[in-house]
């Protein structure tokens, strides 16, 4: 096995150029997964899709690195061991996004949806969400409450950054989603196809719990300080909005999305 | 106003200890608040908290100071005008816990509850909740699902830690919550109170759409990656669960939390 041995090293700066530029990894159209858990996640949802693992020198000994030579051997991408790279562990403490290290990175080819992956009874549209760990909480709750994709306007935060990545858990595989150029365009298709569009805002609308949701629902969230674009709720067809006691102006977007989610 | 030029200054350097210690925030019994938001919203709901304003030398000249020096003049605390101390800019960016300072600081006194002012129909309990923003994001959802107060294991994170200040969006001075030193006690006298407690635990429990709750109600939730002990679990009265779809294995907390608070 290769022993990287210095941040120069060319696959070390694409590595870190990838964890950092959302333009590199579209235009690579690779992304960095940080962690043994997210990996096995990977290897077991993905497996064509790892490119290269970047270990450091105290995991490549490690019984962990056992475990996981065992499993490409048996898997689809059977034992490729050129795509693992041995790194120095100062190296790859260097790069890595997370406080104590495990030692083991892997770029990843971005998985791609259509719409049609999307179509299904409950569905997500997200507006404008700006915080990594609300967009990766939001996966991973979308997942757990059934939800059979996910629609985002252009300007939501990258799902491909290391942060979000983290906090999805695994998800980023396995649950759809697409971002849209013409979020608004996007709205009017869905309800072309039979879906009910329920915005969560505070004004004009009634309580959530009141109301009994079509077979086929679309739940519509914005943006974690300035809530949803005057257009994206005059398309919606119903205003749905949560009841907050106390001097609470409004609800984490994550924890709006998840009620409501868990809800319909 | 007296200028602080310099990060030695015993003020500054008290203000950091705060920040960042636990022990010295125990000791002294006071914390730091950072924010225009925040400060307008302890001034209104606990003025009489308030110890010393910090503001950067550009904040000291904005509009914004004219607007609190007037509400501090009308106040309860009024015009203690030996309060605000202005900060060069630098020192002040120095300090601050965000990435850009918005000028504002305050040493507030911590508040104080006992379990008396927590009881009520809706009780949150947490036990061993490590996470600063997911704590501080149940504390907003607390307040805003209308829960009566929150028990807290004596290892939960600090509430009064910036992180958890910040994310609480001012229900620090809203919600009343308690640190107990032996928590399995706490749960036994709530049902001495004839509240009933429910685990939120994966196994051997209902799904939690299918139950009835009882009119006085306390939620129990664990850890984020080890969930509930089991004498928390078995002092419970019931244990329910929320079910999840895909290959989730948990929820974030401080979801489940507001699922079941807004449920219950």
């Amino acid at each position: 096995m290769e022993l990287i041995t210095s941040n120069k090293n060319e696959k070390i700066k694409n590595l870190q150029a990838l964890l950092k530029l959302k333009k590199e990894r579209d235009r690579q159209g690779f992304f960095v997964i940080e962690g043994l858990r997210i990996f096995k996640d990977t290897l077991e949802t993905a497996p064509e899709c790892i490119e290269s693992i970047f270990v450091s020198e105290s995991f490549s000994s490690s019984s962990a690195m056992d475990e996981i030579k065992d499993k490409l051997l048996k898997s689809e991408i059977s034992s490729e061991y050129e795509k693992i790279l041995a790194v120095k562990d100062n190296v790859f403490e260097n790069i890595s996004q997370t406080v104590t290290p495990q030692g083991i990175m892997c770029t990843v080819k971005k998985p791609y949806y259509s719409v049609k992956n999307i179509i299904g009874k409950k569905i997500l549209l997200l507006e404008n969400i700006q915080d990594p760990g609300n967009l990766g909480t939001m996966l991973r709750t979308a997942e757990a409450a059934g939800v059979s994709g996910i629609i985002m306007s252009r300007d939501c935060a990258d799902i491909f950054s290391p942060k979000v990545v983290r906090s999805t858990m695994g998800s980023i595989f396995r649950m759809p989603f697409v971002y849209c150029e013409n979020f608004y365009a996007a709205i009017e298709e869905l309800k072309g196809y039979g879906i009910t569009v329920y915005a969560a805002y505070l004004h004009g609308g009634v309580p959530y719990q009141e109301i009994t949701y079509s077979e086929k629902a679309a739940i519509l969230i914005g943006n974690e300080g300035n809530g949803l674009s005057r257009e994206a709720v005059e398309l919606a067809d119903k205003r749905i909005y949560i009841p907050m006691a106390g001097k609470i102006e409004s609800l984490n977007a994550a924890i709006a999305a998840a009620i409501l989610m868990y809800h319909v």
